[in-house]
Parts: C-alpha cells; structure tokens; sequence
C-alpha cells in the first residue's frame, strides 16, 4: 500500500478550509493538518460587521465549522491557535508554534498550502494603538467588549468595503460615526458619479463623512484631523484596506509577485511546485488588463481552494479564470456593485472606451414597489468588449451586474446583452430588462446612430459653443435644470425646429432616453446634435460628486 | 427628393409598437401607420391581471402611451379600433375596416408589418360563452365589471402563466377559485417535482386546484366537471393557451410554419419580402433543438420589432437568435422560472443528460432573512452543453435563472458555472453562488466522482436490490425519512462501514450535499455507491407530484 500523502494547510477560513475539505473528498486516505493561529476556523469573515448591531443576533451562527465537527465529517487534523513560524522547503517541514503553550514542534508535509490571508492596514499615528479591525472573531470580541461600555462616537478610517459596513452598523447602534476618506470619494471600484449616491445616503443616515481627510493624532477619546480639527472618537476602527500576509512565504524565498501578494501559477503553485497558495495573500490575473492583481474576495479563494485539492489528488484543474473583481457593498438597502475596470481606471491608460448610463426601474414601473436603479456599461470601442459595469440602488442590482459578468466571463459583445432573454413578470422585470436597454443603447452608439457626450464633457462642448437643449417638460425643467440651457419638450421638437438650425446642440432629458428620440429627430433634420449620457440625472450626481473633490 | 417610406403595421401593442417606434427613430421621413383593433395601443398586457385585486390600482397605469401622444412624440398615425382586413400583396394594399363606423378603406404599403398576436383558446362547451379572457384592455373591463357584481366563487381554466396569475388576483379579492387543469401539474416549462412547488403554495393559499380534470358544461352559476361534480362558478376565466392569429396571413397566402405560426427567416421576413410579422402569430426558433417553435414572450416580441425597423431602414440587423424561453411567474411571492427544455421533454427525445438538484439559500444562511430555493440543471451529458435550468422559491430565483440564461446564450458549459465571478455580500448571496454550486455538483458528475440517480429511479435501484442510506441525523430520520431506508449520519459513517461493504447503497441526505460526501467515503472504501440527486427534499417533492398524477 502506497503511504498515504500528507497534506499541511496554513489557514483555516475561506481557501485554506475549501482545500482541505475537498481534499478529503477526492482521497480518504490522506493526511490533512490545518494550522490556524486564531482560535476560530471557517468562520464567516464577511458577516462580522453585522453582529455590531445585533442584525446578525448570535456570535455562534458566524461559527460554520469548529475543529470537531471537521474531524468528525472530515477527518481533518484542525489545530487552531497554531502559527507556521517556518518553512524548510528542503526537509519538507513546518514549525509549528502552539499560541497557548509557546512549545514549536515540526510538521513534514508532501504538500504545504498557503492560505494566511491579508492583514489589516493599521494606522500608525500617535496613540493609534486602540483602532481596530474586523478581520476575524477575536476582533469582534473585542469590538463587541468596547461597545459594552457605551461609547457614543466612533471614528472609521476608510471608505471600502469593510468602512461602509461597519458605519452601517454602528449607526444603526446609534453611535455617531465619522468617516475619514483619504481619497475623494467612496469605494474605488467605482466611478465618482455611481459612488456619490452611497455619499448622499450615507451622510442622510447620520454619517459624517469627510472626504480628503486624515487623521492625525488620537487621544483617549478624540482624534484630530488633518484639517486640524478635533472631534470625539470613543471607538475606532481601521478599514483602510488590507495588505497580503506573505512574511512565512518570504521567509521560505517563494517568488513573490509584483503587486505583493504570494505569485502562484495557473494552478495557484507558488515557485516551489510542492506549495500552492490561495486567497488574499495570492496574486490573481485581471481579467481586463491580463496582468497580476490582488483580490481578496472570498468566491476566488474558495475556488482557487478547490483547484488546489484537484491538483494535488491528480484530479482534473481548471486553470483559475482571471479575475472580473465582481463585487458588491451595501448600505442601509442601497446596493453598489461592480464588475470589471472603472472608466477612471481605463481613461487613466488612455483607452479607446464607450459609456452608457441608464437609470431603469428593477422592474416593470407600473407594478407597485418599483425603484430606480443606476446603471453603468463600460465597452472597449473597438471591439464592443464589456469592460466592467456597476450598478447602484435597491433590489435587482445585483442580478444586473451578476447577468454583465457572466455575459463578461463569457466573452460575448455588449451589444448582445441586447438579445439576452431574461425571465420576465411585472414583479421580476421588464419586457426590456435594464441589462437589454444598455445593449440597445450601445449598439446606438456602436453603429453610428447617435452620438453621446459623459457629464464630465459638458464643460468641454459649451466652451467650444455648444448649446444646451432641455428637451424634458416644462415642468421638469423648472424644477431643476442647467445653467443656460434651453427647454424644448420632446413633443413640440418638430415644430420648433427653426430655432436650432444651424446649431450644435447638446441634448439631454432626464436619464437619456427622450434625448435619444430627439437626437435622433435633430440628426435627421441636419442639425448637428449629441445626446448627454445618462441626462440630468447622471449629470447632476457628477456634479454631486465634484463637490466633493474640492 | 425620394417618395418617404409607407410601413403599416397591424397590431399596436409589443411587438408593432416596437418596429414603429424604432423605425421613426431611424427615419424621420417615413409615413408610418398603425392599425389596432382593440381601442388601446401599447397597453401593459401583462399587468392586466394584477388590477383585478387592486394590486394595481389605477386602471390608467397599464395605459403606457395613446394614439395622441405616439403622435406627438413619433409622429405617428395611430388608429385604434381598425381592422385590418385583407391584404392585396400584388397591389401592396391593406383593407382596413373602422370597427366604429363600419367603413371599410383601402392603405398602401411599401412595406407591412404584421403583429396581431394570439387569441386565448376559449371553451366550447354548452354554456361556455359567458368564460373570459384576459388578453386585453377590453377583456379587463369585462372582467372588472362582472366582479361589481360581487360573485363569490370562480373557476379557471388552465394552469399556465395567465390561470395561475388570474387565480391570485381572484383570491386576494377574497374569491373562491377552482382551477382545472386538463395536464397532471401546472407550468408545463417546469418538471413535476419542481411544478408540485406551486401546487402546495396554491393549495395553501385556498385555490381548489383539480388535476386531470376538465368542464364538461356550464350554467349560468355552477359548471360540471369531467368527474361528474357539480361546483359553484359564478365567474370564469379561460387561460388555456393561445393560438397565433393567422387568419389575416393565410389569406393573404404567406407561408404558415409547422406549429401554426406565420414563417419567418431571421430578419422577421415573411415568404412576402415586403411583408415582416413579428411577435405571437410569428414563429420562432429554438434554442435547443434548432426546430421551430412557437413562445409568447414580451421580450421576443419586442426585439423582433425592433430588428424589423432596421431591415425595413437598412439599418444593420442582427438576425434573430434562437430563443431560450426563458420566463417566470410569481404567485403570492413563491416565483417558478425556468429556461430551455425540461428533463421531461428532454428524456420523450431520449437525449443523453445529467441532472442536478440543489436547495441553496437565496443569501448568506447567517444573514437575516435567508430563504430555500429549489434549482434544478438540465445538461447534455456528452457536451456539458447547458439545455435547462428550473428555479422555485422567493426573493433570488430570478437572479439565478438570468445568469443561466445568459450562460446558455454565451454557449459557456455547464462546468463553467462554478468559475462565474458573482457579486456576495452577505444580503445577496453566497462565496459560492447558488449558480456556482450547481457547476460545481455537474462538475463531480462529469468527471466521474460520483454518480447520482434521480428520484424517480430510486424504485428502480430498490428492485434491483440497492439499499436506502439515510446519512442526516438521527433527528431528521425520525422527522421524515423513506420506507426501509438504513440511517447512518455521515458523521459515524467511518466507524460504520463494516455494517455496509459488499452492498450497493443509495446514499441519500436532505438536499444532497451530506450524501456527495457520503457517497465518495463509501466509493473510496470499496463499497458500491450513488448519490441521491436533490436528497430528501427532491425526493419527496417528485412523490408528491405523482400523488396528483394518480
């Protein structure tokens, strides 16, 4: 009988413990250490913040597994509070330190798996020593034991992911929360005009949210800012995004990649074939540019996790696909996704693009409890590739950006989202499903029948003596309408026509689509015409967003 | 100057709004004539039945445009009430009969577009003429005029989309409903397993549901049934399909395809290259099998019109894609979406396929709120090809179908589903997708490790001797578990298998998940073994569905 492999995985959430159980699934006879050097495995990282305010009720329903019931169904060898402090590549072993002992004993492997994650950036100014993070349940505990003694302020630093969530829940706590922002806006995976709508309903729910802000110096119970102010902060917490963990892997000289997580080949093999790494501290591909990326998404580790049983059991691997980033973060119900590059990202490397901006309902308007949602489609203008697309509003956000991302995981054109058939009642969608309405609209641009201009242009056209047409209501236009501009309602266009010969207009109404019709009326009659991307609603959030980029 | 295009369409909802709204977009100059027989154009068809409960209010909301202002805002010469009566192809003439006047006159066209949907099949029986249908703004007024009459029990033909739809608005009014279906389980784009889903919630919810059961004759109050019984009925209500309106076509001498519908090629042309039919009365073609089909689907009927308009302008068309079928229908909130064939039409043509089960949470289990659907995937077992996808359940189902259905456009395997890069936060989703875990399970079935039976094979296995393992928990035995089946929780499995080498098992849990673990401890072990596809709950389901089939 052939000894059975011994297989060693160092980490025991997400990528490690996907790994490790399948392994067990594909070959009963091997040995399987896990190492964790928390107290806790498979815990559910990304429900953390929710049990800040008691949305998620139980402590233990954020346990999924424990080392017993992983021996019990899996035969694993689980050992939490156990930290590889070294690799000998050569000899094959790991020294393992027991956290609660402090004994280190060694730990041969046939196959080593890397799966330490990221760790926080902490801040490092004066008496920064009390932020903290929410990375896994010790933080928690301790979170939760601050909040025992009642704070009423809290200070988040940064504005991703994490940020937003745990603002969210100390709000709902009734904790006053201010939320310092290095950078300009909201959540970088998207742009300026989609972010400033998690702006607006953050700052209507309480948060003071400061951008090109940070701090400087903490007391006991304030923090002063950049700007020189000083305000309470009973509590802080540090969400200014994460760096891979790749000490342990340095150590053993692994080749690490040039955005500084563990480089891993197709097959997540690091440069000594008889390690793998996965998750966070795993460089990734990008989908869009081809190149190294890091991601630190739980979907790609528990893949990549699988991968790497397959590949030490011999079974079948598929390679890992690039990454799209798809993503999502929600506040208080409103939802902001993404999927792929963001136009900032693509215009800063001067790339041939097309923008479509839509502001669908999630489902058909005249059926009750509709919501508007904004939409956003980014297309390489040479080949009609979907570059990345985001959305944000209440429900069915995430299915538009989910359907983008297959349709993107695919390779298929965005003009084909416009033949998609999706599953449509008067609760579920529309006739047009928003994702079809962006796949007409680039085709639109795509073959020449019109022709848009981004909010961010508008300044551009009217210095090279543009007009403004407003062709909404009269009653929408006196409502709020730009500087300057001139109101002709879509439905007396045809007469007035005589006023606009021999101009170049820009056309917009209030999400795009009665521009279009008039656009499209202009164009024929010789006049020369664009039609605003997105109207005055896409128009007016861009403006919403420079405000705060002063 | 050259004489301005003359298109007249026949039919103004759908699919003629769309060729004409588009065509005015693309040529401004065109004379564009739309003929309605009804006496509203662009109505929301599929709202109609929700205004029977008052779920939509206002009778005006499923009035989206009028003759008056397509007028003003595309310039075009809406007649309702005209009927379109004869078509003369050499003279290039359309007879068109005012329904109010009588008057009948002749329009010329350069080019015709025929769009006069399907009319709903309408009992024959004795007494059948005052049943209802619910096909447009007329019917509903009908209908909204009987229920001032305050009856208190109706019947429903059918168990399609409309009777299913119908029969929730007529229960919130606080009715009493029958509903007969000819067929043995309602929605016939679902298998019964999944079908039996809606059954329970109907059943649940009050509708007397009777299978395999038709009228025989009706009175003025009461109709009798196939079985002899005599039930109360103060209203009825047809819903049992419908047949494309050919009539006007096959007069005129166009080709009629094999499934009753006016032939067209890929650009919506008919035999008559002048004249374009789009929408119900045009036939499709399918998806999976390549065959012509027929599909009433607002969608379809939108994008052909849409593509007309292009053929008609010059403009470029995409050629028509084969249509998925992909649909949803809500009742009481439980929504049953499906897309291509069905493993029951499927296995009729005796293809080659794979089956998978599963009853994933719409989100993260721990996050508030998380609800159990039921999905089931359709494959081609020697490609790995995508030829189905069913989903029932609340909030989530429809999310994961239009991924599927987007998948299935792309032409991605159903192996690829694991690879999707979906957008998780803990409210919307999982670090492995629903989606994600059904690629995941084809995966372990196309690459041999393991095999799974359906649970309409389990009689089968069992007479030929195979054993029943209940891997759950003792508790979840107890609370409900198959005739002589051995239970075993997968957690003692190891020390037991003494107690099963040299039997064939059929390893089953709740949903399928404990017994692929399972399954591959025992097949590693030596010991004979299938997975059941779905578990108990899948199982169960398909028996509950033949309790109706009796």
């Amino acid at each position: 009988m052939v000894r059975p492999k011994k297989i060693v995985v160092i980490g025991g959430v997400a990528g490690g413990m996907s790994a490790a159980t399948r392994l067990r699934r594909l070959d009963e006879q091997a040995d399987i250490v896990v190492l964790e050097r928390s107290g806790y495995v498979s815990f559910a990282n990304c429900g953390l913040p929710y049990h800040l305010s008691g949305t998620i009720e139980q402590r233990s329903s954020l346990m999924l597994q424990t080392p017993a019931s992983l021996a019990a169904r899996f035969a694993l060898d689980v050992r939490v509070k156990s930290e590889a402090v070294e690799i000998n590549r050569d000899a094959k072993t790991v020294i393992v330190r027991n956290l609660e002992t402090k004994n280190e004993y060694v730990e041969s492997y046939d196959f080593l798996i890397l799966s330490p994650g990221a760790a926080p950036v902490m801040p490092g100014q004066p008496g920064a020593e009390r932020a903290m993070s929410m990375r896994d349940i010790e933080d928690l505990d301790r979170a939760m034991a601050w909040l025992e003694s009642k704070p009423t302020t809290a200070l988040v630093l940064g504005g991703g992911f994490i940020g937003i969530e745990v603002a969210e829940n100390l709000v709902k706590r009734g904790i006053q929360v201010t939320l310092l922002q290095r950078g300009n806006q909201l959540m970088k995976n998207l742009d300026p005009e989609m972010a400033v709508m998690l702006t607006t309903r953050m700052r209507a729910a309480g948060v003071d949210l400061r951008f090109n802000t940070t701090a400087r110096e903490f007391t006991k119970k304030t923090v002063t800012l950049s700007t020189g102010e000083e305000i309470s902060a009973d509590v802080i917490f540090s969400a200014m995004g994460v760096r891979p963990e790749i000490g342990l892997a340095q150590l053993a000289g692994l080749r690490i990649g040039e955005n500084g997580g563990i480089w891993v080949d197709a097959e997540q093999r690091t440069s000594d074939p008889s390690i793998f790494a996965v998750g966070d501290a795993a460089e990734k591909t990008d989908s869009i540019s081809g190149e190294p990326r890091l991601a630190t998404l739980a979907g790609l580790a528990n893949r990549h996790g699988h991968s790497v049983a397959n590949a030490i059991a011999q079974a079948p691997v598929v390679p890992a696909t690039p990454a799209l980033g798809t993503s999502i973060v929600t506040f208080e119900g409103l939802a902001a996704a993404s999927v792929g590059w963001t136009e900032t990202a693509l215009r800063a490397e001067s790339r041939n693009i097309r923008i479509v901006h839509a502001h669908p309902a999630n489902h058909a308007a005249y059926y009750p409890g509709a919501e508007t949602m904004r939409l956003k489609l980014i297309v390489d203008a040479d080949t009609d590739k979907i570059l990345g697309a985001q959305g944000v509003g209440g429900s069915g956000v995430d299915k538009r950006i989910d359907v983008i991302a297959t349709a993107m995981f695919a390779g298929i054109t965005a003009s084909n989202l416009a033949q998609l058939e999706l599953a449509y009642d008067p609760q579920h969608g529309s006739a047009k499903d928003p994702v079809n309405m962006l796949g007409y609209i680039n085709r639109n641009i795509a073959e020449g029948f019109t022709r848009t201009i981004e909010w961010h242009q508008l300044e551009l056209f009217r210095n090279e003596g543009w007009e403004i047409l407003d062709v909404r209501t009269v009653g929408e236009h006196r409502f709020g309408a730009m500087p300057e501009s001139i109101n002709i309602p879509l439905d007396t266009l045809r007469e007035n026509l005589e006023h606009l010969r021999g101009k170049k207009v820009v056309v917009h109404c209030q999400v795009g689509q009665r521009g279009h019709t008039a656009t499209r009326i202009l164009t024929q009659e010789g006049v020369e015409a664009v039609n605003l991307d997105g109207g005055y609603l896409t128009w007016k959030a861009g403006m919403a967003s420079k405000g705060d980029q002063k």
